[in-house]
């Protein structure tokens, strides 16, 4: 099937209606919703997060919008790709039934949002620390989207409604989570994991700023994470300090933060990493930049 | 028919999901559904807004829920009156279908909600000036309970989702409007008229604590409001000041604020009220203490 792009918020409402009175027509059933916001660019991070939408549920709608609330930097903001044609062809390639490409203008008419979702104290932490703001003006834009995506009154109703975000964003999956049960949302979040690329490098849309010689640099970052990992696999002590030590160590790479943290909420392991043997599970994050961008990673952690 | 009163948010989910099955059932079509968000103690401006739900809609839902999230004063709180058996006796006079009386536990498990909708500047102002955080507070279980009622995925559709607040709370009225706006909420918000006792009181539920004396000091309010009101009326300059001393010149009324505002942005109005003959529409809002008891007042402006 082809896929529709539309650009309003009316035409999103009334195609997710059409969609899902068709789809109930033909089985005669009810069909299953899901949700895939994006700020597009899209890569095979992307591709699995569409797919894992598509093999999940009836229809699928992805939207593709670079929120600018959710940008410190305007330079950030301008910068960000927009590759819209590439990204519908992608989209239509793994089976996603709609696209939702809206203005600015049209996401927040008459300028910026006076009501807003706030993170509170979840916002201020690791990414959130150097980008003020950052997490309330996601919250904000995806609790919009949710509200848009979710059939309306007469719509037609599904018999679940999915919303997808990569584990990549690790803090950004768990605040997303966090909004859904402290706000009671009628929609189920969905983590997908991590796509990387053949050298280990986590898929994201910022790579493409890195030169050769900085993404050769970046891969540090991957194999601190896989050395924790491997130990947390072994049940041995996970000694976060040595991919510290290891990172620390790379030239070209500043680290901004290496944390063993609790995936729901978090904060930092109550455990003694450095003594204790690993059990159970938990996740690593790591941020630094490698010249002028800034590269995030994660590595959920199971003792075997 | 009897009323069903619930205490869990799956027992209202699943309730709503009945009820419209049900509807649907009998009439062969999607009913429309209605929402009465309230904190109890219900008095005869709560019957209003129940009525006007009932009257427009084929289904409908009441919450009562003391939010402790908009109470700064814990006094406060812990002295709000709760009186579960005849606010559901005054529901079901009325032909509400389904209450739902959580408990603070059920709305908040496990505490506070650390996300939460803010009404960010339109919280400063007015009512919000004396009470830090009140609207957030007012947003966050707003939104919450507009999540649990709207019908889930598989609850079967209605052809409308509509939720009544009163005019009473101006300021609350023109913020859970605005959160609809900006948060893209699938919601039709009804504002419903103050309801007022013979003598001109607005009805509230903080009236009975108020001795006679007082709430015959205090009917100075509705007497202000009314001032300014036969002057729009009457095509006039409103010159709010003459209310202002009207009600200063009032012993044991302690004045907060008397002002014409424009009913959306709750802003002083740009036109001269002094000299310029009234013309449009406007909201004259008041608060006041009477003895222990803050006691807010409005009403809507119009020139014939």
């Amino acid at each position: 099937m082809p896929i529709t792009v539309v650009h309003t918020k009316a035409d999103l409402r009334s195609e997710v209606a059409r969609l899902i009175r068709e789809h109930a027509g033909r089985r005669g059933s009810a069909p299953s919703l899901g949700l895939v916001p994006t700020m597009g660019a899209l890569h095979s991070g992307h591709r699995r997060l569409a797919e894992a939408a598509v093999a999940a549920n009836d229809v699928v709608v992805a939207s593709i919008f670079v929120n600018p609330l959710q940008f410190g930097d305007p330079k950030d903001l301008e910068r960000y790709p927009r590759t819209l044609e590439a990204d519908a062809a992608l989209l239509e390639s793994v089976g996603v039934d709609l696209a939702f490409a809206p203005s600015v203008e049209e996401m927040y008419p008459g300028g910026d949002p006076l009501v807003r979702v706030t993170a509170g104290p979840l916002a201020g932490k690791w990414e959130g620390a150097s980008r003020p703001g950052h997490f309330d003006g996601v919250l904000t834009v995806v609790s919009k989207l949710f509200h848009l995506a979710m059939p309306g009154p007469a719509a037609g109703q599904p018999t679940a409604f999915r919303a997808y975000f990569g584990q990549k964003d690790a803090q950004q999956l768990a605040i997303v989570r966090r909004m859904v049960k402290d706000l009671d949302f009628p929609v189920e979040v969905v983590g997908v994991p991590i796509v990387r690329a053949e050298d280990g490098l986590a898929l994201s849309s910022r790579n493409q700023f890195l030169s050769a010689e900085q993404r050769e640099a970046a891969l540090v970052l991957s194999r601190a994470l896989r050395l924790v990992d491997e130990r947390a696999t072994a049940h041995e002590p996970l000694e976060p300090d040595d991919a510290v030590d290891l990172i620390k160590s790379q030239p070209g790479v500043e680290l901004d933060y290496f944390e063993v943290v609790d995936p729901d909420t978090l904060e930092p392991l109550a455990f003694n990493c450095r003594e204790t043997p690993f059990t159970g599970e938990a996740l690593a994050i790591v941020a630094a930049r490698v010249g002028d961008v800034r590269l995030i990673d994660s590595m959920p952690l199971k003792a075997r």
